[in-house]
């Protein structure tokens, strides 16, 4: 089925059990999808701009509002929506790190991060992780302490992974803040897979920023993403701008310059506000959310030689698993080859996991209910079963 | 009707005629919405992603496909997607222009693209418009050689809007390009209000980037936006990271730096797509929406005191109106001030115009059909004899 000339509609969700590690907790609730449909088009949300004209001001739809709520719900002075996570990196990078200037970088950090380092000319200096994927405050002093000893100053910002992309693990946040205070270095959280999730206190966390994904993890369309921050750097990183045309002196009254003006119209920012209500609800529940991916991982570990390679008990539904010495020794032997496993989830209607990769793979079960989680762990069961693999 | 807990359905396309100025070109084709209804879902476009794992290489959604369409469209080499026209600008500047260097700018361009350099700590000098609202090419010569002069060498990038957004007025821009060319600096074609409404032929102005937005000109939800440019500048401005984790070793394979990786995912890049092939029929019929708008300047310009205040005759849709000595007059008097035609607008079924101007005020009729402009015609007409106007 066509949904236009030359794209075929998606029928992912409607069709599957989707497990794909980034998409999980970013599907549209349908409140969002409801008003991605009345507020679509691009400039709808200007419809009711007034003085002094900008997005976050705006009333109807309740984008002002939003910002506020957003504020207090993770506990921050100040909020401005972006056009996705990595804008967001891009604008405290933009305005706190010169060319030449060391950033601290976790090892287990996302691409966009690193990239938004580079886009400013800064220098990443990494933390490295620990053999079993943690990042430690003890190891974050020692790359604090060696930047700081090679450049001759500080780093100027130190950003951390509530919960990293590669395992899902949490990391001593709170810790690796307090050793960056002792240095004045700002701290930003990267919250792509808490921010929406989980209960964030960015207060309590004692951090500079805090960073959500809407398309990753608050059921928004993409790119749509929060900054939030104090009042400190909100002066800073949220800078009115001050150019000025030197012959027509032209200026440009409250525009933010780090986001370039109006952060984020249309479908992306409606669809935000409208699953806020369900998402502010679920970040409250994610230990049921805990209980299904344990249905999940227990019958994935009864296949013998499977390991989680995540930190373990699991603490989050994105768990990396390694399968090496189970599903993929029978990927040597199958006709198929690797795409066996994905072949026979796909015939349970089950999708999202990488086809052709059985050694580590990652997958999420944020969103699903207790009887998939179920019908999961039995699909797992049965292609093992299928493949004379030993259940423990 | 509310199509959220918070949110109101919008229905101002289902409910009136909408002159807004930005918004005319950016309703959404019905293709577009089922697309976006199909595909909402933020990473939706990420479910057939392969090595080497960028945006731009995704056939399904044609993604890989409609880049090199949209390039061959234009004329120009290459083309990147963009979050909106503000970040290709933010793209261009962050390659080309170092702190504290001069960038030509005309006195009429747009805010973010002066905050596209302001964000890259660079300085603006601007073209200054005749006093009917033109760029000259023999203006930006004195820019140019004036810059060159303050700052020692030639400026590192020329703006210039092809239609501006102050008066919807033609520029120069083949000759202003002739004249950068001299000086070996870049040109940045500002397409807001005509990639997607006419023929843009980027080779042929001889200008080095094409900067289109989806959510203005193309029937896109925001943000959304095309870059286009030469292969010459691609290697610089598309250039893909080289930054490396100095402890784990780690690279990011051909992410793209000026862009942060993948470049819009989701609902906007599946709606510019599903427009395309109405949007690249559309351009070669603005002959026509020029004679449904001349219908509406005409009828305007028989109310006496009336005037046009863009160049007239009109060669785009989106107008400023003088009505100082007309409409303006009326407000003076009439107990609803300056509200009284935007309220009687309103009656009619008629919005878009900011509420409360009667002096200069803008409006664009693109998309119309010949019936719903007489329609608008003989509104202005009706409204001015009921304020007993004279009608000429």
């Amino acid at each position: 089925m066509k949904c236009a000339d030359s794209i075929e509609a998606r029928s992912v969700e409607e069709s599957f059990i989707n497990l794909d590690p980034i998409q999980a907790a970013g599907r549209l609730t349908p409140e969002a999808m409801k008003a991605v449909i009345s507020w679509g088009d691009g400039y709808s949300v200007c419809d009711n701009c007034h003085k002094p004209f900008r997005l976050d001001y705006v009333n109807n739809p309740p984008i002002a509002d939003f910002h506020e709520e957003v504020a207090k719900w993770l506990n921050m002075d100040q909020v401005q929506l972006v056009p996705g996570a990595r804008r967001a990196f891009q604008e405290v990078t933009g305005a706190l790190v010169g060319k030449g200037e060391p950033v601290i970088m976790t090892g287990m950090g996302h691409y966009t991060a690193y990239l938004s380092v580079e886009v400013v000319n800064g220098i990443v200096r990494e933390i490295k992780p620990t053999p079993d994927h943690h990042i430690t405050a003890d190891a974050a002093a020692v790359s604090i302490e060696n930047a700081t000893r090679e450049f001759g100053y500080a780093p100027k910002l130190v950003f951390v992974d509530a919960v990293d992309f590669m395992y899902g693990n949490f990391h001593e946040v709170k810790e690796i803040a307090k050793v960056a205070r002792q240095y004045d270095i700002p701290v930003i959280y990267n919250g792509a897979y808490t921010v929406g999730v989980l209960p964030v206190d960015g207060k309590k966390l004692g951090v500079d920023f805090v960073v959500g994904s809407g398309h990753k993890s608050m059921s928004a369309p993409a790119p749509s993403g929060i900054l939030a921050t104090t009042t400190e750097y909100a002066d800073i990183v949220l800078r009115t701008t001050r150019i000025q045309g030197d012959v027509t002196g032209r200026k440009f009254g409250i525009k933010q310059v780090g986001i370039l003006g109006c952060s984020l119209m249309g479908a992306p920012v409606v669809g935000l506000i409208a699953s806020f209500p369900a998402v502010k609800e679920r970040v409250n529940h994610f230990d049921e959310q805990l209980k299904n991916h344990k249905i999940v991982t227990d019958a994935l570990l009864s296949i013998e030689g499977t390991k989680v390679a995540s930190e373990y008990p699991r603490k989050h539904t994105m768990t990396r698993m390694d399968t090496t010495e189970s599903f993929d020794r029978i990927a040597q032997i199958h006709r198929k080859r690797g795409f066996f496993l994905s072949s026979a989830l796909g015939k349970r209607g089950i999708t999202g996991i990488m086809p052709g990769v059985t050694k580590q793979w990652k997958f999420n079960t944020y969103g699903l209910t207790t009887s998939q989680a179920e019908y999961l762990a039995d699909s797992f069961i049965e292609i093992a079963e299928e493949n004379s693999m030993v259940i423990g």
